[in-house]
């Protein structure tokens, strides 16, 4: 899956990830009025809301991108009808050619992170018949379990040729509280990222390994230690736009070819028809605002990337 | 909550919460013949299975317990079948009288943990509406983002009288890989256990607080100092039973009043009846199996702190 995502991102010449994150304040309240008319202000209706807006954007853009994340967390909000949502937009994301990364930052001890591998990237065993569940092609994977945590997600990736992101040195501006107290003379960030990088090595497809790692452009030079301590791992790099990363922050990130980095923009791009910049489409053309967003942030990168 | 929490272990004289974490391989064959019989081998007939499994365990054991705590893993593997098992379990549970430990190990950046906390322990905005979703009563929440991650969390659990657990020493065996590293002169997990102690002065209870941590069972040294560093956060103690650890390693968690430690048993009380221990119940009566082991698992932690 790894290849796939490379070929998507030289086909495209955009390495760019859109987050499908819809908060129902950035749904325009025309769509919500019409769904909540016929399914009620309820779970059911916002669920129904989330996937209708996904699907006209994955709709207006996916020929420009090479892949989607889909943070979870807003779609459990919603329970059941929310994570039906989930699988409509992975199911339909996948239809269109994109690879579709799971955000869901999961991580357990060893037996249960072999459920949530199963859930996300693998096939589940049910009496003689095997289920493909939310079926994503990568996952985002938190580390602080150590190897035993990771181990079931690599087992099950070398299976369905598939990929993790793990979690190294995340986008907020907390991440330092743990993530950057000094281990062994060095950050303990950088030394999750030696051992993400140990156990890529094991793990390659043909250029990069499928198992990467999060770092975010909030932190530009951190990411540039970590490019060349993982010189063989992707990196999915969220913080770029409302997080407040920048075009030029995102140099580092990227080997000299251009290859080796996924920028994500969620809200910048679902909810662009709301800044000042996307005005003119107005709230009806929310995906229009979306299309042209994606085409600038292309624009963006490629002005620093070359 | 912390404080039925508290009342439940008194009323019960059992510190113990049992994990419902139903893997079908847990479940009497004669059991799942006659759900998938009736529902096919689909994800369907697999949640279905694992819920009257759950109801029937839940049956047995209510009045022993203060507390169950649910592996979302091990539903969320199922799908939307799963998940609805899931929330059937934690509702039939809180009926029951039982506190709910919703074992989610969620934690990512702000704006998505304030999403997961919604999910888990909040209540979400719909419309004019607001709905309750997997409504447990606590969560485990993963530390790795810094406060950022867990002040969403925090926020929730204040409005609703609610609590978390977040982790800071885990029980699986490579946990050492990252959490045991040396900062500032201690290990990692030191570190972040000082920082749950100081979240958790600002959220008491009245003589615990509702901010508590998950320590393994399987490093009672560890146990030893942690539970000194945070002497008002309820730990959550996994790790007892199938993960090797037994009665005397539990002493060092708990306070000299017997209070401050909630052990969590899944495999050996679920999948009592599997044990020869327990044989003689046969897979029919698989409940009153697990009833004996309750039993047995409360004798035992008696037997040791008095």
């Amino acid at each position: 899956m790894i290849e796939k995502l490379i070929s998507n991102i030289k086909r495209t010449g955009a390495p760019i990830v859109v987050g499908l994150d819809p908060m129902l304040s950035l749904i325009p309240s025309s769509m919500k009025d019409t769904a909540f008319k016929e399914y009620g202000e309820t779970l059911k209706g916002a669920g129904e809301i989330v996937w209708q807006y996904n699907k006209r954007i994955i709709d207006a853009i996916y020929d420009l991108i090479p892949a989607v994340k889909l943070q979870i967390a807003m779609y459990e909000q919603f329970g059941l009808p929310g994570l039906y949502a989930f699988q409509q937009t992975v199911d339909y994301s996948r239809e269109k050619g994109l690879v579709v990364i799971g955000d869901v930052k999961r991580g357990d001890i060893g037996s249960t992170s072999a459920a949530y591998a199963t859930a996300h990237l693998g096939k589940v065993q049910v009496g003689s018949k095997r289920f493909s569940v939310f079926n994503e092609d990568f996952a985002t994977v938190n580390p602080y379990f150590g190897i035993d945590g990771i181990k079931p997600f690599l087992d099950v990736c070398k299976e369905e040729k598939k990929g993790i992101f793990v979690l190294v040195k995340t986008s907020n501006p907390s991440s330092g509280d743990f993530q950057d107290q000094v281990v062994e003379g060095k950050p303990l960030y950088e030394k999750v990222g030696e051992e993400v990088a140990k156990w890529g090595n094991c793990h390659m497809g043909h250029s990069y390994s499928y198992i990467g790692a999060v770092v975010g452009a909030t932190y530009p030079e951190m990411g540039r230690a970590l490019r060349s301590i993982m010189p063989k791992a992707y990196l999915l790099v969220p913080g770029y736009g409302a997080q407040g990363a920048q075009g030029k922050d995102l140099v580092p990130f990227f080997d000299k070819d251009g290859l080796g980095a996924l920028i994500n923009s969620s809200r910048g791009i679902i909810g662009a028809y709301q800044q000042e910049k996307y005005s003119c489409f107005g709230e009806q053309n929310f995906e229009e605002a979306s299309r042209q967003a994606v085409v600038d942030m292309r624009e963006d990168i490629k002005s620093v990337i070359g």
